[in-house]
């Protein structure tokens, strides 16, 4: 089997190692050899041991022999056009780019189905954890109810460092940047932005429709301070940020906020850049995927293995439930009841009603936290404001 | 397509239940309805809504319309004959037998595949964690190196009661006993014997040899005191019956053990019934895979997700490396090193070489722990016996 590469950055030349390191092992996975035919980058690579680079999608577009492509480009433009073209010309295409399943996997799933080909994606959320088979072919039996995830790992180191060295959110990210886990330009992960596209893909694949991630209401942790973890460390909580979806009756809600996690739930324990996700059903009991989210060789494995599934499932569609988004199948979840941390200005009432726990600031009078009981959006948004001289500071949904 | 279920016990008749409730979703899954037309058992079932009941395994072998049978009568005989003559009868068979798999898993599973059918076995360890197909269609692009798991909740219970409440062995066994999580006899549980099985699958599927269960160096939790429990404590450790198994010059190593874990090590967090499993490799990173590792509903939707898998995979082997066992393939561990705790009676010497920690019991002034460096067998067996005037009391691998 000749397949191709487009993209050879971190990923595509993990891929390309992997493949060439593991030769034998595949051919007994695969009944026959993988063999890189060509590799699409508009750099040069003249250091590499693989002597297939070509600068022209149409090499890989047009060579009939080529019967699976991996896309490791990231991005929408130019991956989504090569992508569709490919599956159009019968070709069946392993992707780790979340932002492109996000935004067009319903079209590219459904032109793949139409073809008895195969889109696969398990490297476009956390990295080398399988979640996205397990999703697909484990979980079948039963609906989930809800996922939760822990998806950015660099956000996660970030809020590991201020809660373990009680460090700032800015002192945090710096160090995060040194240790190579930030990026100099840190907004798509700590604005929540990568996690939202992560978060949409999870719940199409949970709930079988597509949601739009442009329509779901995200919040990084930008303004998380060393207060808000002080607060959270005393009351027994962890700070993480948390991708949630959840099937609600008027449709499929799906946020991406930071949250206060209960020590005693395992996500609490899931420390600097890796990964967890927890798929809750009713019948499934609780399953948890826990590893590193990231890095070339978990992801090009994941990416690999992707591949073996696509030469095992030669023109046998591999049944995917993710149909089309319909704004009335998305829910912005307003109906949807959390507790709430909410950290006041002011002095604390006597009796605050309806909240479990009034913890007093060790640094300041002036200030005091309550936990809540369970509020929808009205109900939270009417309560910050009904404490009489006092001033909402900073609020986090409890999980 | 028509199924069958034999055995009607806690998991059998959850799988009547969950293909019962969804039978809508599951005709999406499947491309068409499921129909349960045979349940084999010996006992009857005047109150069950299903009403298909029979005594004898005939009318199952010989009704041409049912392709796939249900396996969750536990147990060799006659769950092995059964399935064989199913299987040669060309049905497909699903089962959540992991004594049936352990033992006779190699020739179950050769019969599949000559005959282009599927036995799917993703129930028979870990309950409703999705375990057994992410290892042979997720991490398969990479070579594992190490599989560690906690793989059953009666002895984790136990043990988390120990270090929760500084309960003996005895007394939280009676505890569990009573929460129904321990069965009166609960030898198969607590003496490793169910995880030193459900070791054996796992090694299997990780490396693609079967091994031989009944040479598996297998140790319970029944020798662990409450002062071993006080001293992992103390010494940052947590204390779980660990399934470990690991590809070694001389061959596949499998084992059970009780063993220290380190906190920060995400096994040790894991608590009460729920079972985790970690599968380590150089190139695959590590990951996780955490949930209830047994319970009514999730092992049924296990066993029903494999059932969908069999009827999309009609005349298609999944393929699943598991070859034949050889005893030259199977490795007693010998050279294999572990770090130990190893606890004395007697007077601790002024210093024990090799050891990074001597910890003194707050009990007894005649007795004291030690954490010596990796030693492999013989070094471990030639150190417990050289510290003059002391007798090692209790030893554990550290993990």
């Amino acid at each position: 089997m000749k397949i191709a590469i487009m993209g050879f950055g971190v990923v595509g030349s993990g891929v390309g190692e992997v493949v060439t390191k593991n030769q034998e092992m595949l051919v007994k996975k695969c009944g026959e050899p993988i063999e890189i035919a060509h590799i699409l980058d508009l750099r040069d690579f003249p250091d590499s041991e693989l002597k297939c680079f070509t600068k022209d999608f149409n090499d890989i577009l047009n060579d009939d022999e080529v019967g699976v492509v991996v896309e490791t480009m990231g991005g929408i433009n130019p991956a989504y056009d090569f992508t569709k073209k490919l599956l159009l010309a019968g070709k069946q295409v392993i992707t780790s780019n979340k932002e492109l399943v996000a935004t067009h996997g319903t079209e590219l799933l459904q032109i793949a189905r139409e073809r008895n080909l195969n889109y696969l994606f398990e490297a476009s959320v956390g990295g080398g954890i399988p979640i996205i088979r397990p999703m697909y072919s484990c979980l079948t039996a039963g609906e989930a109810t809800d996922v939760f995830g822990i998806l950015n790992g660099t956000t996660n180191y970030i809020l590991t460092q201020m809660f373990q060295c009680g460090e700032s959110f800015e002192s945090a990210l710096k160090a995060a940047q040194q240790k190579g886990y930030a990026e100099a330009d840190p907004t798509a992960d700590v604005e929540g932005f990568d996690t939202c596209r992560k978060i949409a893909i999870l719940a199409a694949l949970a709930f079988g429709k597509a949601i739009d991630y442009k329509k779901v209401s995200t919040e990084g942790i930008t303004k998380i301070s060393a207060e808000d973890v002080a607060y959270a460390d005393k009351l027994g909580y962890s700070i993480k940020l948390i991708g949630h979806c959840k099937k609600l009756e008027d449709g499929v809600y799906a946020g991406v906020f930071p949250a206060f996690v209960p020590k005693g739930n395992p996500l609490a324990g899931i420390n600097d850049v890796f990964n967890g996700i927890i798929v809750k059903g009713d019948d499934l009991g609780d399953v948890m995927f826990y590893g590193r989210g990231a890095g070339k060789l978990p992801t090009a494995n994941a990416v690999v293995a992707d591949v073996v599934d696509a030469i095992k499932h030669q023109n046998v569609n591999i049944v995917i439930k993710w149909d089309e988004h319909k704004d009335e199948n998305q829910s912005q979840g307003d109906s949807l009841a959390y507790a709430y941390y909410v950290r006041f200005s002011g002095v604390a009432p006597a009796n605050v009603p309806g909240c479990s726990v009034v913890a007093f600031s060790e640094s300041s009078e002036n200030e005091f936290a309550v936990l809540t009981e369970p509020k929808n959006k009205k109900q939270i948004d009417g309560f910050v404001n009904s404490l009489e001289g006092c001033k909402p500071i900073s609020i986090m949904r409890i999980i």
